[in-house]
């Protein structure tokens, strides 16, 4: 019996200690997979924009999320959001890039913050305006997939740099 | 031994499931304080607001957290940080506030999503300007205490509302 319980702690706190470490092996694991999946659903919305689909775009964000675009009180919802999407993409010479500077993801791979910079030109290309900015982008993992809780931005100057 | 390979087995089984357990009634304690913990240090936020604070108002902020406003470069740090609030409380007639309208906090409780508006008047009470606008700031919690690693604010009116 005295082989049996130490036999039994001994496996008891193999079997804790493994839970732990595989949590903590399973989160870096995860970081790395989940900053890849963001990066990657960040060049599908690039895509996405490029094509001018609005509606494909408004999928990107969870059932509450919200877009608040200078100038406009906050779209929340896959109809407002699609409607403030449909309206950018129908300015004249709508041009929009932009690239994720940092990526941080929550230690349990539900939660992410992404801070980055934009550039928008509109116009004809001999008469174009340039509006560069910042932008965050917090992304929430719904049922495995990386979804946008909200997205913000704002440019850098005061006004438009415009070249004619 | 049959006897003893059963109780361990269910010994195992039980550790196993109390350790699930204790982590999801954890997380849904921690919820609840973290989401107060936040709203109490939007309190602290506002109070230092209004003494001027600026430099305890930088405090607030991760290490490499960041400024995003309106019309100027992202500051980053805390010396950035303490500049551009500095400048803001230096406009005349300068008074700020803001409410949260929805937090989110992540799973593990080291991040959140904290959505919200803000009002904003600067000027004499007899010619005064308002602003309102939306903002988000993201949460990290460093070291047990909750720090704004992102904040970022726009107007919702393409114009400020001046009331002479």
């Amino acid at each position: 019996m005295q082989y049996s319980k130490a036999l039994f702690a001994g496996l008891l706190a193999t079997s804790l200690i493994g839970c732990v470490e595989k949590s903590e092996s399973e989160a870096a694991q995860g970081a790395g997979a989940d900053h890849q999946a963001i990066q990657d659903t960040n060049a599908q919305w690039l895509r996405l924009i490029k094509d001018g689909n609005s509606a494909a775009v408004a999928e990107l964000y969870t059932p509450d999320g919200a877009i608040m675009p200078p100038g406009a009180p906050k779209a929340q919802g896959p109809k407002a959001i699609e409607k403030v999407w449909r309206g950018l993409m129908a300015t004249p010479g709508f041009r929009l890039t932009f690239k994720a500077d940092d990526i941080t993801v929550s230690s349990a791979g539900d939660m992410a913050l992404d801070r980055g910079t934009y550039r928008l030109e509109t116009g004809s290309p001999s008469a174009s305006t340039q509006d560069v900015g910042k932008y965050v982008v917090v992304w929430r993992k719904i049922e495995g997939k990386w979804k946008v809780a909200a997205d913000i931005f704002n440019s850098d100057g005061a006004t438009d740099q415009t070249s004619t």
